[in-house]
């Protein structure tokens, strides 16, 4: 089996980390325990892990949008190179929860700082390399932003914090890049039941294996 | 008076810091204490500095140049949004040690990552905005190295540990860069004495004021 780069989009509270969980014993299930590598930014990288505390601190309310927009990119490069590259030359299946589309989806619309603008410095981090398949879980953000805030009052951080009008934004960038690359983007109704996503997400996977 | 944009360049033990300080002292003679702003990135940006802690932190090892290229990026966004813009808004002399023909020579010429892609991911960072001036002080390594390694060795860092020849390419793209653009880039030979160089730099510097 050659190495296959999947990714998962969507909006917060679309399910997809629940969804990623379902899937790997669905793996485990038709013997491919030792075939995959599952992860997300910052993934275990030093260095991407202290770039991702300073992100995500809540003292850095006056981070500029692009300084912001460079740090994802820079801590994407380090993960890529650390944990993604190695597993994929080992033939390895890696399964990342979000990659270059939430920056496009995130920073570049929904933060305004330019898609394009956005695209670039992150061909730069990625050297070129898109995922095989991604899965873009598509939900209406006010259903996504109650089910955060129903779920997980613990895990408020500055991100969650942000109004409902950008999240909108993010969708139709999300739904854009759909349209624009629909053999790699496979756009999944995350409003259905986590059973009937995993089940839907994992019957399109299989035809990739 | 305008505001102004001036950098200082050149590789490590040029002297620039010793040159910069001996023209502040000039620029309070002619008057001028209340029109500038002497900075050098992170310049006190807190976020700036996070991100620098992360860049020299000796466990970062194994750090990746192109990552390494991104967060210099990032910290230069943070500090041009944060300290130089206002300055310049403010009609201050901005007096800058470091900027972007640093990336373009250490990390695009150096660690061999590409000037035409660092240069593509600075523009991002700083908008296009270029210095209205910048003295480049040329110097053979050997003795920068020399200086270096006489007169600070308290504050060795992981880029003091870097090889001549890694030396010997940045200043190659120092000179090409001020070849491209000799009406922004003096060239200053750095091998004569701190005050004929200061002289030098001062009296290039009033032309423009």
């Amino acid at each position: 089996m050659a190495g296959m780069f999947v990714t998962f989009e969507g909006t917060d509270g679309s399910g997809k980390t629940s969804v990623i969980k379902g899937l790997l014993a669905r793996l485990d299930e038709i013997g491919l325990h030792d075939d995959y590598l599952v992860t997300r930014e910052p993934g275990g990288s030093c260095i991407s892990e202290a770039i991702r505390e300073v992100i995500l601190d809540k003292k850095n309310t006056e981070m500029d949008q692009k300084t912001e927009a460079l740090l994802y990119a820079a801590s994407r490069r380090q993960h890529l190179v650390e944990k993604i590259l190695p597993a994929l030359a080992d033939d390895k299946i890696v399964l990342c929860d979000r990659f270059v589309d939430s920056s496009l989806a995130y920073q570049g619309a929904g933060r305004e700082v330019g898609v394009n603008e956005v695209a670039a410095i992150n061909r730069f981090a990625t050297g070129g390399l898109s995922p095989d398949l991604t899965f873009y879980f598509d939900l209406d953000p006010t259903i996504g932003l109650k089910r955060i805030k129903t779920n997980r009052q613990d895990e408020v951080n500055r991100l969650d914090e942000e109004q409902l009008s950008f999240y909108q934004q993010v969708r139709a960038e999300y739904l854009e890049l759909a349209r624009q690359e629909p053999n790699r983007i496979k756009t999944i109704d995350a409003s259905q039941t986590e059973s009937m996503v995993e089940a839907e997400v994992f019957s399109q996977l299989k035809k990739y294996l």
